[in-house]
C-alpha cells in the first residue's frame, strides 16, 4: 500500500528519532524497527531532504530487530495484556505473546479482525463517516476488490512465514508490466505510451549519449582505456545500441499498433523518441522507476483469493479471546498497569484491567480517546500524519486482455487517480476487478476524500476514460474507499516518523504499521508489534 | 523457449531470405511470419552482424500476416489435407482447416499430441535416443516438469486466444526476479550476487558518470542547457543519486546479508559496486538484459499445472482424426497432390492421399524421411539447424524460498549450466520442482547432449551446488531432456532462416516454430500455420 522508498522513510524517520529522544533510544529504536545503522550515519540531518541515504558501516552488536527466538519461554505466564486493536500488529501480538505465556485479550472495534487488510466482494458494504455503499459486483472467487494493502515483497520474510505457517495460498502479483501503458493528457497528443517503449527508448537513450561521451574522451579522467572499451560494450547491450554505440530503435519498445490486438505489424520496429523529450516532464522517469524500489521489486506475491485471507488466517490461529466491537472509550495508567474502558454493542461499559497495554490503534483515532499519557505521547498521536489514499474499484468486461494484451500490473497517469491496475488473478475470465483510481496521498487524495462516493467514481470514471475509453461505457459497479473517512482507521498509512511512541508510556506500549521502517506495510506492522513485545518481555525478563 | 531477439531473429532470417528466393518471395513471406516490413530495410546485408535493427516505415498494403478472418467459409469444401505432425503447428492447422471446410488427417509418430509442448509428472517416461528414464517425482499438482515450452508474452496473442477459447487457466510467470542471483566463478570470489544489485549499482553507475560528463559541459554539442537540467533531474531518479548527481548508494540495491533470511540489518545501505567492475565481464549485463527483450519481458504467463494444458486442450478440439503412432516412411509428391506413406503400431504400412500436405515434422527428423522434394527444398531442409537445447530437473525442498526469499524467477550462472528456475506456483509448499540447468545451445548443449543423464544430473548437481549448495543433498529425483536426443523432435528449436521452406513444393506445405519469425515459440508455430494455411486457401480461392 506505500510508494515510500524506504531508504527515504528510514532516514526522515531516524533523523526524527535523533531530534526528539537522543542516541540511545534511538540505537535501541533503530533495531527495533528492523534497521542496524550506526549513531553515525543517523545523525545526518540533511537525511530528510536529499534523494539517496549515505552508505554506513554495519551495526554494532546487539542493535538487532527483534525476533521471537529472542525471548524466553514462559516469560509471560501469570501476566496479563490488553491489546487494542485486531489489525495485524495487534493480531501477531496477541498470538506470539500467547506463546510466551502471557494471558491476552484483544479488544476489537470492528466485527471482524484485520484492520485496514480488507477486502471488498458482492454484498460487502463500505461504511465512510459520512456515507455507505454496497458492492454490486457479481459473485465470483477473482471479483474481490483489495482496499488495503495489495502486495507482499518477497522479502517481508515474516509475513511470509506466518502465510506458510498458516497454508496461505500465494501466487505472483506483478507491478512493473512492460505492456502496460504511461500516460499524460500533456504528452504525446493525450495518447497513452506502452510502458516498454519508454523504457526501452530511455535506456537506448542514456546508454547512447553516455557513450557519445566517452567516445570524445570526455570521460579521461573518470575511465582508463580498457574501462572505456568495457562501458562502451557494456552500453551496447544496455541500451540495444548499434555497432557504433547510436541508439537507432530496438525492438524491446515494441511494434506499432502493439497497444492493440489484432496488429499484424509485429517485426516492424518503432522508431527511437529522443531522450530529451522523455526528460522534459519528469513523470515518465518517475513512474518508471517506481519498481525499481525495493520494497516494489518483482517479485512480489498477493494471496489468492484475496489480502483479507491473511487476516481470516490470523484471526482463527488467535487463540486468545478477541472482543468484536468493543470501542474503546478510555485508556489509564494504573499503580501496576492499564485500564481500559469500552463499550459493547449493547452500548455498556466495561473494564478491562491488564499488567500491560499495546495500543494499536491509528493515531487519528486515538487522538479521538481520552486517556492519561503522557504530555509527548499525547503530542505525537495528535500531531501524527496518514495517507490521504484512496482506491476506486471497478467490475468490467477484461478488456485490457482482450482489446489490449495487458495481463495484470500498473498503467500510471498523471490525473489525479494515478494509477489504474489491472488484476494479477483470473486470467481471461469474461470479467475482472479493475481499479480505476489508486491515489497514495497529496491534494488529489484529500480532494477525493472530500468528494461523495458517487462523484468520486463519475470524476474516477472520466479521467480514466481519458486512458481507456472502455471505461466510460463498461466499468461498472463502482465502488470506494477513502480512508480518511473509514470509522476506527481515519488515514491509510502513518506518514509522520515516529518517535516518542516507540517508548513506553509506563506499561503501555504502543504497536502499528505507522509504528515501522515499513509504513504501510504489513511487515511493518509485524515490525512493530515486535518491538512491542520486546519491551515487556525485557521487563519481565529482568525480573 | 527461445533467448533470441525478435530484431534478429528477423533480420537474419530476412536477409536469409533475400538471398534465397529475390524479393517478390521475401515480401510475401515476411508478412506470412507477422512481419511488415518494407524490401528497403530487409536489404541490408549487414542485417545479420549488428546488434540492432535498423527502423523501418510502415509495410505496405497487402503485407500483413494472415488471419483466420482473412479466408473464406467453406473455402476448403471437398479438399483433403495431410498433415503431418500433431504439435501446435499441425493442431492449429487441423483446427482451422476443417472450420474452412478442409477434411483434414493428421498423422502423428507419438502416442499423444503436442509435440515439444511437453510437461513431465510423476511416472512419466524420458525416451531419449539412447536412453530411457522414468520421473521420480513424487505425485503432487504442482510437482511438473515442462520441459519444452514454458512461458508465454503477454502479446502472444494468438496462442493466448486459444488459450481463451479452450478455457486453459494461466497464472503469472516471473522471468525478472530481482531476488534472484547472479553467479561467476571469476567475479566476487564466486559468491553469488543478488539480481537487484547488480541492477542498481549499474543503473546508478551510468546514471552518475552521464551526470559527470553533462556537469563537464562534456554535451554541450548534444544537449541545450534545458536539455540538461532536464536530463540531470531525470538521472537523479534513473540511478537513485543524491542531489551532486553521485552515486553513493542506494536502498534499491538492498542490504546486506539479504540473500539469506533472519537478516537483522533491513535498512542498512549496501555500497556501491563501481561500474568499471560490472563492466569489466560482460556477463553481468548480458543477463540483466535479458528481460528487456521484447518477448521476455513482464508480464508473462504459464499455464496453470503445466503448459501440457494447452496441447490436451488442442488436442480435445481438433475434430478431425489424428492418428497416432503413425510413423511417416515416405512423403511424395503426385498429379493433384501428395502421397504419405506411414507405419502404424503393428508396423504395416499404410497410404495416405490428399490435395494437400502441410509438413510440420522438424527439419532433423524430415531430413531422414524419403521424398521428392526439389532439390533446394531438400537442401535447406538437410542443412537447418536446430538448438541442442538441455533441460535438468530435481525436485526439492523449496530451499530458495525458505532460505533465500526467492519466488520464481531465475538465477543466471556462467557455468554450462547457464540458468537455475525456481517454479513460479505452488508457492511455500513443502517441496518443487527447481531446474538445475537451462542450457540454450552451444558448446555447452551439445557437451550435456553428449552425456548419459545420469552424467548430466551429476555435472547440474555439481554446478549448481557453487551457486546453492544445498542442491548437493536436497536435489532429489533428477531428470533431464536433452532435445537432439529426443526421437521425432531431434533439437530444441530450429536456428537457420527459413527460405525455400517458406514456398510450397507441389501441393505440399511446410510449417512449424521453425518457419517462423518467433522461432521456438508456440506463438511461431501457429504464425506458420497460418502462413500453411494461407497458401492453400489462396490456391482454393482462386478457383
Amino acid at each position: 500500500m506505500s510508494h515510500k522508498k524506504p531508504g527515504i522513510a528510514r532516514r526522515e524517520f531516524l533523523a526524527g528519532i535523533g531530534q526528539a529522544v537522543g542516541g540511545s533510544a534511538m540505537l535501541r529504536a533503530m533495531a527495533a524497527m528492523g534497521v542496524g545503522m550506526t549513531a553515525a550515519s543517523c545523525g545526518s540531518s540533511s537525511a530528510a531532504s536529499t534523494q539517496a541515504p549515505q552508505p554506513s558501516p554495519p551495526p554494532p552488536t546487539g542493535m538487532l530487530s527483534p525476533r521471537p527466538q529472542d525471548w524466553p519461554p514462559n516469560v509471560g505466564v501469570g501476566k496479563t495484556v490488553a491489546i487494542l486493536g485486531a489489525g495485524i500488529a495487534g493480531m501477531v501480538a496477541a498470538l506470539e505473546m500467547t506463546r510466551l505465556g502471557y494471558s491476552c485479550t484483544v479488544l476489537e472495534a470492528q466485527a471482524s479482525a484485520g484492520g485496514r487488510v480488507r477486502t471488498i466482494r458482492s454484498g460487502d458494504v463500505v461504511t465512510e463517516v459520512d456515507s455507505i455503499q454496497t458492492c454490486q459486483f457479481d459473485i465470483s472467487d477473482s471479483l474481490y476488490f483489495n482496499v488495503g494493502p495489495s502486495r507482499i515483497a518477497q522479502h517481508h520474510e515474516l509475513l511470509l512465514g506466518y502465510c506458510r505457517d498458516f497454508a496461505v495460498a500465494l501466487e505472483t502479483f506483478t507491478n512493473d508490466n512492460r505492456g502496460a501503458w504511461l500516460h499524460s493528457p500533456n504528452a504525446f497528443g493525450g495518447q497513452p505510451q506502452v510502458a516498454r517503449r519508454v523504457h526501452a527508448d530511455t535506456r537506448g537513450g542514456i546508454a547512447a549519449l553516455l557513450s557519445t561521451a566517452i567516445n570524445q574522451n570526455a570521460l579521461d579522467q573518470e575511465l582508463t582505456v580498457a574501462d572505456k572499451a568495457n562501458i562502451l560494450t557494456m552500453l551496447r547491450q544496455y541500451g540495444d545500441l548499434d555497432f557504433s554505440n547510436n541508439y537507432v530503435a530496438t525492438p524491446r519498445a515494441g511494434f506499432p499498433g502493439q497497444e492493440n490486438i489484432g496488429s499484424r505489424q509485429r517485426g516492424e520496429i518503432l522508431s527511437a523518441r529522443q531522450l530529451q523529450q522523455l526528460a522534459s516532464d519528469i513523470f515518465w522517469e518517475l513512474r518508471t522507476s517506481f519498481s525499481q524500489g525495493f520494497d516494489q521489486q518483482p517479485a512480489m506475491l498477493q494471496p489468492v483469493g484475496g489480502m483479507d485471507r491473511i487476516a481470516r488466517a490470523f484471526e482463527a490461529r488467535v487463540t486468545t479471546d478477541i472482543i468484536y466491537k468493543a470501542v474503546v472509550s478510555e485508556i489509564r495508567k494504573t499503580a501496576n498497569g492499564t485500564r481500559i474502558i469500552y463499550t459493547d454493542p449493547f452500548g455498556s461499559f466495561n473494564t478491562l484491567d491488564a499488567d500491560y497495554g499495546i495500543v494499536t490503534i491509528p493515531a487519528p483515532v486515538l487522538a479521538g480517546i481520552p486517556n492519561d499519557f503522557s504530555d509527548s505521547h499525547q503530542a505525537e498521536v495528535a500531531s501524527f500524519q496518514y495517507s490521504s489514499a484512496v482506491r476506486i474499484g471497478f467490475q468490467a468486461r477484461r478488456f485490457w486482455e482482450q482489446d489490449h494484451n495487458i495481463y495484470g500490473g500498473i498503467t500510471w497517469t498523471d490525473q489525479d487517480i494515478t494509477q489504474i491496475w489491472y488484476p494479477n488473478h483470473g486470467f481471461q475470465g469474461s470479467s475482472g476487478m479493475i481499479l480505476g483510481a489508486y491515489i497514495f496521498d497529496g491534494p488529489a487524495g484529500a480532494g477525493f476524500t472530500g468528494l461523495s462516493p458517487q462523484q468520486r467514481i463519475d470524476t474516477t470514471v472520466q479521467q480514466a476514460s481519458n486512458v481507456h475509453p472502455q471505461f466510460a461505457t463498461e466499468a461498472l459497479h463502482g465502488i470506494g474507499v477513502a480512508w480518511k473517512k473509514i470509522p476506527f482507521q481515519l488515514g491509510g498509512w502513518g506518514t509522520s516518523n515516529p518517535s516518542t511512541l516507540l517508548t513506553a508510556d509506563g506499561n503501555i506500549f504502543f504497536a502499528g504499521e505507522h509504528l515501522s521502517i515499513l509504513q504501510g506495510w504489513q511487515e511493518g506492522a509485524i515490525l512493530s508489534a515486535y518491538w512491542a513485545i520486546d519491551g515487556i518481555v525485557a521487563r519481565d525478563r529482568a525480573i
